[in-house]
């Protein structure tokens, strides 16, 4: 299948090279030329503007934000391009609002949209381990799976309607922030009585709580820098305010979500918007008087 | 070993068989005389009065609060009758004011005090696979560890101050009680745009948070009828005003805990204060207008 | 002076005759025609369309959100057509960002523009005695000012940023939701115990809390009712989100608005969107079994 | 009358003044000698111990906490050696379980006891215009209001049941802390964009909240030192935390109140527990990057 890829960010590379070890024709486009040209040395073409992105079978978009796939794939004029049939499968984590939006626009210009964003790291997405979350028209998300199970542990699928896959994306990134914040808390309370926040951790981790996320997490709040950042804080604020608006918007309060935006912004302020996400767990040691690192 | 045990509640039958598998010489109280009769006819011997309970090598105790040790083990004078170099482990979730004055009271009267709380439920007890929280004086735990093997899994130390074995407790029932409202509030938001909280938490457990606590709560939140109870509301908020306060004495805030606070609150006001304290989680749907059940 | 106003909303019609009143010619523009007639009536102008209104020296607006000034002002083509030198003063309650870009866009257009929300309801903008919270260019404030003095108890001045006029009265609004939320929580802990929340205001407004606010709103809350809205529940969500928003484009967490918000969201799920939004102070006698009306 | 006073904090003096400049006979009791000394070469009798204090007809106690009470009125044996008929005025603010619990000893004690807790600070008490909040038998308020109408501007009864004027006294004070915080909120919000928290407080204490409340608060956070405290930082959270148990006793969530909580601890972690607790408006500068002087 002739595959575009749109934003070789730090997941972008590992995404490529598993589409290209499927077989695929990969056509890549990026703002900076630096991962393009990587990828081209390996077989890939390379895209002079986001529309010849859109000139193939299955287009996959990895943008930051609403406005970053706003402005590459509508306003640069990708999406009016689009080769006849072409499905654009956004991996992005987008607001429920600008899916839906998306959906209706692709819809207008012919293009098959799904809604595809993906639970991992970097390492998981170079290694193929990625938990993708997809949810689209059923024949633009038969076209687009086998691509997507190129890179994933497992596609699991959440309907028709695009949207609703970026619903279940917030609402398990909100479910970390919020272990995050808990385990920060948990271990603030443990220090204040002289117990070791990784003797703690160490026992929640082996017990209740041993999951992947409780095992990441709680090590890099044992380690306590939040440098490098893995997804950066000012992301973490962005997608809990993403949840809380795709909350508003159908009348569901999330008073957990609204302790943890409150928290990022003055993790923010108090200068770590550029640290790991984690980090928002050293609020709660900071307002005990007891700041780590 | 001769060994006391103080309270048979829904954890005390599970306790008493294994101590007596051990090959320990058990004897029993408990206010309510059913449960004694049937361990009785298991070989166990009846204590008439807490105080015979500690003419023993060891006494454990396992009562529902703060208040209840106060009147069966200091009020009732059976501390003061302790036989000589009685170690008494205590295994109920406590207060840290309350667990330090313990410690105090047992040092005055020549007593050892060990703290134990638990995590896990009755079935746990009955097949000896409860994580044990210890703490106290080294050669009173180490008296105490060999009959608190028989029915953990493990026993984790935290030193030689006892209250700092409730403070471990205390944190992980927070991390609990934190976990279901997020569950909620995850599964609410889910379920506004019509994603079933069962395939949220399906992702969810066999992904990022595939450990033992979110499968058994995720799976009575999916239920809905929190009940019965296996640990009631009451108890959930109780242990959570028990982590505000110890954080309180130590000027340590826990944003998080308020929140689960007020929902608890909310919950026994909406009639729900003897039923499992997962239902905590329901106050997410009825606060959206969707209420569970 | 010929005036130009835009919106004849409750308090639309208060502002025109004290206009008129004043001795200025007046060219008015409604959406719907109803409002229009009647001030034709009374030797008001019609405008056929947006632009008309802006045939000026001085045109004031007052729509009821961000969506509709862009729609009515700037997509119409209206302020494109502003006659030389016309300065527009707006008085709707709109987003800081939003301020930013209107002030931006005016100065690209060579529109002067002022921004000045309104403190009172629809009595007061007829009586003449509202507070007027204004900013913007030294020059364009002096031209607009006689106009405002007309309508205003006192004209409050916030320097040359127009912007800082819409944090100021978002500031405001927030205290007000504050205090709603704060009556409802006092009264309901009040009746807790029997003491009836008129005993409970009819104290605080008489003796601390003697300020207008307390007395309107504690009357209202005392009510219970909530019907007919001065100011819909809607609209308070509306502005607590817009001061939840302005505080994170700057870093500042406001952490009693993130309640707030999360009690007006409830209140609309419990179906009092359309109600006033003292009604906000209902959730705290709803969350414990108690509700009101 | 004979009058008894135990007490002599920062309120006591004035207290005492008013109660000799009414014609009464006083008998002041204080743990430390030096405020007894100054009242004495004014007029009044030195009890030697409480129970001297108790040899009157209508003893007024105002005393920091619970705990106070307990030991100077119950542990010291003043009430049980109280003379016949005596009643007991209790102008402290204390919990509600506590306020039950010394109405029921009393009653066995056949002392008559009045809950009378104040609104003002130590210039209102010596000037007598004390806001008075009163609760008790008929009989025994009948006998303590003529001594209370003494130093205050005016005595709000609250019916037979004692407690309930220390819910309202808790109400009261919850409101305060709400609106301190508020204040902090919004000023620095305004500050944020460059308007000066005074510029704020100006408007508003001059429009919809021109109250002593505001006016005096407002000052004091314009001040922005917090020093020296008229109302200390520990006091306030104590007060806010005997609200919330209040609320919980009754379940009823209180969730501005659990804010407030979080913000007091996290203000004395930071060092300012012996400061005003007007310093809690202190937190919202602080967490946005601009504490405070």
């Amino acid at each position: 299948m002739h595959v575009g890829l749109i934003g070789l960010g730090n997941m972008g590379a590992g995404l490529a090279r598993n589409l290209m070890k499927g077989g695929h024709e990969l056509t890549v486009w990026n703002r900076s030329p630096g991962p393009v040209e990587a990828l081209v040395a390996e077989g890939a073409t390379r895209a002079e503007k986001p529309a010849d992105a859109f000139q193939t079978d299955v287009t996959l978009s990895m943008l930051s934000q609403d406005e970053a796939i706003e402005e590459v794939v509508v306003a640069s004029g990708a999406l009016d391009a689009a080769k006849a049939g072409c499905v654009h499968v956004n991996l992005s984590t987008v607001s429920v609002a600008f899916a839906d939006r998306m959906a209706a626009l692709h819809g207008e210009k012919g293009v098959g949209y799904v809604a595809a964003p993906v639970l991992g790291r970097p390492d998981a997405a170079a290694a193929g381990k990625l938990n993708v979350l997809a949810a689209g028209a059923a024949d633009s998300l038969a076209k687009a799976r086998p691509l997507l199970e190129l890179f994933a542990a497992k596609v699991w699928e959440f309907g028709e309607k695009p949207s609703r896959a970026n619903v279940v994306k917030l609402a398990v990134n909100f479910s970390l922030a919020s272990m995050i914040e808990t385990l920060g808390e948990a271990g603030s309370l443990a220090e204040a009585y002289g117990i070791g926040r990784a003797d703690l951790y160490e026992l929640m981790t082996n017990t209740l709580f041993s999951a992947p996320a409780y095992k990441t997490y709680g090590a890099l709040i044992e380690d306590g820098t939040f440098e490098p950042a893995g997804f950066k804080m000012t992301l973490g604020l962005k997608d809990v305010r993403l949840a809380l608006a795709a909350g508003e918007a159908q009348r569901t309060p999330l008073p957990i979500a609204s302790v943890l935006r409150d928290g990022f912004i003055e993790a923010i302020a108090a200068g770590d918007g550029e640290k790991d996400w984690s980090g928002l767990a050293g609020g709660a040691f900071r307002r005990a008087g007891r700041p780590l690192g």
